[in-house]
């Protein structure tokens, strides 16, 4: 019996540094969300996850990589706003230049499978 | 302040149907403990997850495929063993070949990385 079915290969990419992970999807978006609210609490907000969980991920980050990605705001309600440094900019574009060669083999090689 | 930190790129590969996830390491690693062990209980137990999980991993999986990839046989304690059928030593084969030309082509990006 021929079902004749149809495959794809995906894949999740993540940077590690020695430490551990890195880099992922999640954090990147974390990121994003910090560039576009202007603070961590709204970014978490947005993210449904507590500021402290948050907070956390941006002290990782910025521990883990050559120069801080994210730079806290001082003053202000809520303890101040942050935004991205040069560093956390360029972090955003390296991951996903990354992941779309990456996916570009991925597609490639997907066309060939064969069950 | 240079810290010098090393990064490396990681993936994860899922092969999806049209239906959705299909194989991942997951699923494969069930495969291989069915092959090992003869049967999908013992496969379940030494994955720590439920019979009935294992069970319905496998029914998915033989949807899924073109052909089954799990064949239960009938009688003995338990409800019988199964193996794995030729298109299921294959889709190990396969998902692993699929892993190895991706992690060959991550590595050299890896090394390509600048922060």
């Amino acid at each position: 019996m021929i079902k004749n079915k149809k495959y794809s290969v995906r894949v999740r990419v993540w940077i590690d540094e020695t430490n551990g992970p890195f880099l992922g999807i999640g954090r990147i978006w974390l990121l994003e969300h910090i560039a576009e609210t202007g603070s961590i609490t709204n970014a978490a907000k947005e993210m449904k996850m507590s500021y402290r969980q948050a907070w956390q991920l941006v002290e990782d980050m910025n521990k883990q990589a050559e120069a801080p990605l994210v730079e806290k705001l001082l003053g202000g309600k809520g303890g101040g706003g942050a935004r991205l440094t040069e560093a956390g900019q360029r972090a955003i574009k390296t991951f996903y230049s990354l992941e779309k060669k990456i996916n570009d083999f991925v597609s490639k090689e997907s066309s060939k499978i064969k069950f």
